[in-house]
């Protein structure tokens, strides 16, 4: 790993979810002294649901995750780390099967019960020897931590980065433990990066994938660090069921409404990690939207705010340059008044209907772009719409790490 | 002005256009000590025609200049450099009204015959008292060159930016010159610059859109330096009539076609000069999209690429990384067939039918990517659908220029 982000936090104390194992091993995909394959094992009748990405050049691994995915059963993960697979044609879905094959035929389950994902380079196919010698030695390996795993799913990563919460449904405790990777080519729809929930909560896969799909608008789909996005962004959520209680079919359910604002509060958590680990970011920026035509125009609005360079740029220099902002809510195409327009760094409103407050106080705004926690508002003053993105600031360390960076 | 861009083109010879005369003064807008408003003279019955920003946060300039040239007529066109007078709200518009009727009572004129542009600093009001001295200055000032109306329009810019050509129409040789600013903020519907063609030719207004729309498709419509877009963006042509050929009405008419060749030279010329001065750009890159569903889709997929960061800073690297192209052409959202596809660097395809070209020869497309000039290709093997677009790659320069200017 390179210098630690700034912006780092540190692995929390995850929970161990019942009938779910964690195990590491070397497959040298890169020449380096590290674990670079992980190995998930789950428990029988477990549920699964996912989100992938929209590139529309996905990798063999995301095609046929899609389609597991829709099965809604899952018995082991395995994701690969220095190599993406993407990009290489039928030689990588050859890898791709064999790794399920190997898989399903240890644990006695069906090859689409096996969802593998892959990340780093694209365009060189994921050696198959050492591929299934990884494997074997995963496999068979001794259970790791929590953390380990997070840190064997990183590549470019600069910290692990994981969350944990809970919720009672049922009158039973159930427990969410999460591990994300990801740091750069990074942009909703979804973000660039790999994540992964595990919980004991019983849930039926139709269910469980509803709520995803709905905690995702909210989470992986309103971060971005540099607009890109991978072809290979897979978000995995999976349900053991030992919680023991009494299984979830509808959100009408008792106890439904409990898990979705768990899985939320942990969407939130993984997705806004991924922004604090964005390549050269040295300051977390959360732009509110308000007053938008609808939230989804909202959700736009932010993301063009989010995506500007000019306002990424600024944020680096701490300059409290509102006019990039209201250039860049212009630019997103959707419904804004100029006259409207409401501005605001920290909590200090710097434009309002349209024109500079005068004489504000700068000295908070100053003080507040010094920090390393930054908050946007624009008030759009058109209707109720609302949402709120993360990003990071643009910075020479950007450049350096892609500009120097080899395929 | 800064360090002269590596990229940049000497100031051509320019013809004089019958009908036109430039002229300049010092508003200073700035604490500068160089020009900064530019006058520009036309005779009776001036033809005029404009795109403008489609960031729906545009300047008063805008709003005015949209609805002046749906008039078809000009008189004189005036370019304030240092302040862009957007997002001021009121006392924005009053200084444009200012500028419009003083020009207006100076030649006799409708008001909306006097075309005003203003770049620079957003959120500050054009100074009224500044404005005035500054046209009287210039509504008297002795004719200029047009590389001195060139560099006077510029703010940003490192170097002046002009473009020739010329058109047999009804025996009569048709002379355009033009000039143009611009070098960040730059994307297309329009890029973020000003831009003025200046031409002798006899033609309709209304023709001259029609013209002009089809020209900036191809032109303006495909450059982008990083994505973002002014809220002051305006392309104008100015058509004096007195090269004395029979007034052109309709596309049919003879040598309306060799004036619309002649137009979308010009357009390309200066489109072309905008991203040669993009901020910190070392390398100027051209980006032809084929085998597209659709023209629009080629221009688009071409768009994607040339915005993507990571491609930019791969360029900036001189790093052949063609599994980023393949992201971004699948982050476009248009039709694409990740096993179609192929990608060249220079001349060399390094990537056909989905996988990278083995044994590809690595020494001619490592010597084209060390040099200034890069072309990279992407046929999508779908379509007849072609477009070519124009970036720039994206380096410490940039972050540089934007991390540490002051608004």
């Amino acid at each position: 790993m390179t210098e630690r982000s700034p912006l780092a936090r540190p692995f929390p104390a995850l929970p161990t979810i019942e009938g779910v194992t964690p195990r590491i091993a070397r497959a040298r995909y890169k020449e380096w002294d590290r674990c670079d394959l992980t190995y998930v094992a789950l428990s029988e009748g477990t549920a699964v649901a996912g989100v992938f990405t929209r590139n529309v050049c996905s990798s063999t691994e995301v095609e046929l995750g899609r389609e597991s995915a829709a099965g809604g059963r899952a018995r082991a993960l395995i994701v690969n780390a220095g190599n993406s697979n993407a990009f290489t044609g039928y030689r990588g879905r050859e890898a791709v099967d064999q790794i399920r094959t190997q898989v399903a035929a240890h644990l006695g389950c069906s090859i689409d019960e096996v969802f593998v994902s892959s990340t780093g380079v694209i365009g060189v196919p994921l050696p198959q020897d050492k591929a299934r010698a990884g494997v074997d030695a995963a496999l068979t390996a001794a259970p790791c931590t929590w953390e380990q795993a997070a840190e064997t799913i990183g590549t470019t990563d600069t910290f692990a980065k994981g969350a944990t919460t809970s919720a009672i449904v049922d009158g039973r405790t159930v427990r969410l433990a999460g591990i994300i990777k990801g740091s750069g080519m990074i942009a909703p729809d979804m973000a660039t990066m790999l994540g992964y929930v595990f919980t004991d909560v019983a849930i039926e896969p139709a269910l469980l994938q509803q709520m995803l799909d709905t905690c995702n608008r909210a989470s992986f789909s309103c971060i971005t660090v540099d607009g890109d996005t991978s072809t290979s962004d897979t978000v995995l959520v999976f349900a053991t069921g030992k919680a023991g209680n009494a299984p979830l079919r509808t959100m009408d359910d008792p106890g439904a409404d409990a898990f979705l604002s768990a899985l939320d509060d942990i969407c939130g958590q993984l997705a806004k990690l991924v922004v604090r680990d964005g390549e050269g970011a040295r300051k977390f920026i959360e732009i509110a939207v308000s007053g938008a035509a609808s939230d989804e125009s909202a959700r736009r609005v932010g993301l063009s705010i989010a995506n500007s360079p000019l306002v990424k740029t600024a944020i680096a220099g701490e300059d409290a340059n509102w006019g990039r902002v209201v250039m860049a809510v212009g630019k997103a195409g959707e419904p804004a008044d100029r006259d409207r327009l409401a501005i605001r760094f920290g909590d200090i409103w710097v434009a309002k209907d349209g024109l500079a407050v005068e004489s504000y106080d700068e000295t908070p705004v100053a003080d507040h772009l010094r920090g390393g926690e930054i908050r946007i508002g624009v008030d759009l003053g058109l209707g109720d719409g609302k949402a709120t993105v993360w990003t990071c600031d643009l910075t020479h360390g950007y450049i350096s790490i892609n500009a120097d960076y080899r395929s």
